[in-house]
Formats: C-alpha cells, structure tokens, sequence
C-alpha cells in the first residue's frame, strides 16, 4: 500500500479482486464533471464489459460535447445495479444531485483526492496520482481486462486534462510512462487533444475578449480581478466556461487571478495563483480549495462591492498596499 | 540505422564517437531560434563541458527571455572552435546571419526535419523524433555524460515546445518515455511550463485582443483571417509573437488560420490547418513548409490585396464558395 491515502483500506489488488467478484455494476462520477471523473468511468466501464460484465454510469450532470469521444468505449446497458463504485470522487456531496439516491450506497471508492472522505465501504485512494486515471489504468491492468483504442483513449482523456496536458507541477514521472504506453493503442492524440484545449468556440472567444477588455489590475499588478454578469455567462454553453477561470492568472507578472461569474442567487469567485495561498483568502470568506486554486461565494453584494472585498484581502495576503496599476 | 532520414549518412553512435574524439567545439543553432534548437545546443554543451571539453554556442540571434533557464546548464566559454555542429537546422540558409561565417564548415548536424538539405559533412537526420531534443538526449546517454538537473531541463525545454506540451500529433510513445526520464532528475516541470506556455505578456493581451477583434471569416466560417500591420507588431517584443500564428486556427470551424504580419519590405503570411493542405496553397505563392503549417511572402501590394488573394486560394483548396461569415 505504497503511496496511499489514509482514507484507503484496501489495496488496488484487493480493488481488482472485488471487481472481479461483482457483476451487474454502477460506476459514478462526480458532478460538474471533468475528462477525469468520465475518463475514469468510461473507461472502467468498457474494461469491465469486455469482461463479460454488465456495467452502466450515471452522473448528476450531462457528457460535454467535447467528451463525446468517451462513449466509443462503451455500450448501453440497462438493469438493476448490484454493486456501486465512485471514480474520482473526494466527497459524497460531490455526487450532486445524485448524493440522496447513491451517498450512503457506494460499495468502493477509487480517488486520488488528498481531501478524501470516507464515504465507501471499501476505499483506495492514492493522492500522489496526477489523475485518478491514472489509477484507473492500473486498475484495469490488474482486472486482465483487453486495452482497446477506445478505452486508452478514455484513460488518456482524464490524464491529459487533470495536468492540463502534462503541464502542471501535478505531473510526474508514472503519468508521463503511463501516457506513453497508452499511445501505443493507436488513437489520434493530435486531434484528441485539439478538441480537449485549443478548439474555443466563437462564444468562448468573445467571452475571452471581454474578460481581457475589463481586467482590473491591482496590488502593483500583482492581481487581477474580472467580473462575468449573468447576461454574458447565459450567451455560452457550460463547456464554453471551461478554464476560463485561470486566464486572469496567465498574464505575467500576475501572481492572484480572480473570476467573478454571477449565479442565480450570488456570486462565486474563482481564485488561481502561482504562489500565493488563496485558499488561506477563500476561507476567510467562507470557501475553501488547493493552495493554487479555491474558490467562494457571495450573497447579497454587488461584484463592485465583492470586487472591492476581494481585492484588499489579496492585497493583505500579497502584503502589498492597493495601489492600482 | 533505424527510422533514419535519407540525408543520414552516420549512425548516432558514431555521432557520439566523433564528438568524443574532438574538442574545442561550437554549436549552432537556427536563426529565429524556438526551444527546441537552444534547448538542443545548450543541452549538449553541458553535457560535453561535463566531459571537460571547451564547448560553446552560437545563434544569429539573442536567446528569448523565456528561454534564460537553459543557461544555467553551461559557463561560457571562450575560444577558438575546431569543430562545429548544428542542431535542428534542416539547410544551412537556417543559420541565417551565420550561414556566411559557418555554412560550409559544419563538422555534424543533428537533425530530425524530414526536409533536411545536406550541408555538413557528417549527419545525423531522425524524421520520426518530435523534437531534436529526444535525439540530442540520446546523444547525450551515449557520450555517457552526467545529466544534472539543469541538463535535463534544456531537453525537456525542446521536447516540450516542439509538441505544444505533447499536444500535437508528432508527440509519440517515446516522446512521453523521454520526458518521463527527464522527470527524474528533479526540475520544477509545473513553473517551467507556466513560462513556457501559459505566462502571457499585456502586450500580447492586446495583440491577441486585436487579432480577435478584427477575425476576418470566410469560406462558411471554415477560414479566418487577420492582418497585423508594423505599428502593431512594433509594439511588441518578439517573444510576445511567438504562436500568434497558431490563435485563428483554435475557433471551432475553422480549418485554415491565416495571420498576415507586415515586415520592412513585405508582407508575412502563415497559414496553419486541421486538415486542408496549406502547403499547397502557400506553394502557389512562392512559399512552403508542411502540411498543416507553412508561410509565403508578398511585395509590393496592401493588406487587402493579399487578404483576397488569399482568400480566394483558401476557397478554391477548401472546395467553398466565397461567403463572408
């Protein structure tokens, strides 16, 4: 149990075994989901297919267009589940609208969230994995399940998205080795990874535009802080917001970048950083995340007043003075 | 001799011979240098000063800020050179301002361009390494140097940025297994990513603000097309342009991006794809390059003039009527 959680009870040996016992499957991912919760599912699922199994996924949101390629690796199936597996999932809130139906029934957890919390019976999770695909891989491997095209390039899906294409520091030596052994499955990673982070929408570019029109920069440049009304965000499909969160962050010189995006009944702040501790700034208001990335949410305010909120305590943790530049 | 380019005319160990064999050398890179030919010659320059040769390097132009980290791979050395070997230069006109100095006295070129135009005298040429980098890493494993940190980071430097970040198509197995090597030896790969890809200057903000703005869309939405004029790119600093070419192409629909950028006495156009074939399109103007990437030049005639022109010639390869989108 090398690596492991303390949340895990089981080995990824004594997941395989388990799995192997089972029939009759249902594999969950996490709402609001990623190339790597569906990454994990798909590609689980279509593993444990070829074994003669019948296994199906739910999750509490709809697959993105761009994750449409993901389906090829399975088929449809439809009857009673008998046994609940969870990929990717640190929380049972995180199941959505899915926790009343699923939260108290999850038979084994695969994640690689350092945040976990027991929520299965039977637990392993490995957070030094870029990606729970990661795992997934190796999983599947243990289970003597046929890799085809299509279920590498599931696997391949949740590992590139979780490092952003092998470019965050989440990136090590295995996801590199691994990533290499699953080109070997001949799919188009070009193309692949054109639909995963370049194809933007003419919406997303107009989105873009307007965030880098209306950029407040502050704290000596240090920060920069946007606001995203209902009226735009409504223009853009879901898929269309995606990343969006860290464009403030990527222009130099810019340690703390916030997106402000108005929901129905507040607004919620995204924060990314380079060094600074934005989760130390998002708790302070009520929210939580990584040290990179974190997020929180306001009630009652405008984005001039919560702009304003947000911008002294970056100042404060930048131990910088306001100075607007 | 495996996977080797007709223009090879050495095995990789026989480059490695040679070079042990010589000292008191000079290594070339390419005029409009990118990561790949200076993570290639500063890469081996360490590594062969590990060896305790005199080894230094020389380029038409100044090494970008973006790439200063590679200099802590070598000390500089001063002398006079008695061997000279050119990395990632596919025809000797690449070494632009030094081609008079030191066209016809390159000992061994290092190559992986399918294009390579024989110049030096001893060649090595792999068509199939995404970058000269994987090649030069070889290299240095059969020199039998020690790789340090530093080292690796000059071959992960070139690796990375000629596969966009594995992202591109060239990106193969081995590619990955190679960057996965390079993992090992401890460089900070997340804060080195962010300066290679992610950190963006304002001033290319507002250069790609412009391009946005003033998208020309044609052929049913299948071409786009923008014009930057000398007050514009005069503006901005040369590593601010880098992959400007490459934006048009990212919005969903279109197969051919064309950025027209004006230079002292003409006007620069580069073409890139998905699919359609712009080499064949930038051939009939008097350019080249690959298939889905290539450039071509114009004279004395305006933006307009060429804009159409172009557009016409897009329409004709894309098989589309001419209509504003």
């Amino acid at each position: 149990m090398n690596n492991l959680n303390r949340a895990a009870n089981i080995s990824l040996e004594e997941a395989a075994k388990f799995l192997l016992s089972k029939d009759r499957i249902l594999i969950l991912s996490h709402a609001n989901p990623d190339g790597d919760t569906f990454g994990c599912s798909y590609g689980l699922c279509g593993a444990l297919q070829k074994l003669g199994k019948s296994v199906k996924i739910a999750c509490a949101d709809p697959l993105p267009a761009n994750f449409f390629h993901l389906k090829e690796a399975v088929r449809e199936q439809d009857f009673e589940e008998e046994t609940v597996v969870s990929v990717d999932i640190a929380d049972k809130s995180l199941l959505g609208g899915l926790e009343k139906l699923y939260g108290d029934k999850v038979d084994l957890a695969i994640d690689h969230h350092l945040s976990h919390v027991p929520f299965a019976r039977l637990r392993y999770v490995d957070d030094e994995a870029a990606a729970c695909c990661e795992i997934v891989y190796d999983l599947i491997k243990l289970l003597g399940a046929e890799i085809d095209k299509n279920i590498a390039q599931c696997v391949y899906t949740g590992i590139a998205t979780d490092t952003g294409c092998f470019k965050y520091a989440n990136t090590t030596r295995l996801t590199h080795i691994k990533a290499g052994e699953l080109m070997n499955y001949g799919f188009d990673c070009g193309e692949l990874n054109y639909r995963l982070f370049d194809m933007k929408s003419r919406a997303r570019i107009k989105l873009e535009q307007f965030m880098l029109a209306h950029l407040d920069f502050f704290a000596e440049g240090k920060g920069a802080i946007v606001a995203l009304n209902k009226e735009l965000l409504n223009n853009v499909d879901s898929e269309d917001i995606n990343g969006i969160s860290a464009l403030p962050r990527m222009i130099e010189g810019v340690d703390v970048g916030i997106v402000l995006k108005e929901k129905e009944d507040c607004w919620k702040a995204s924060m990314r950083s380079l060094k600074a501790d934005v989760q130390k700034i998002c708790k302070k208001f009520g929210g939580g995340g990584h040290l990179n990335a974190a997020g929180c949410s306001f009630k009652n305010m405008t984005a001039e007043e919560i702009t304003e909120k947000i911008k002294a305590a970056v100042c404060r943790e930048l131990g910088s003075e306001t100075a607007e530049q």
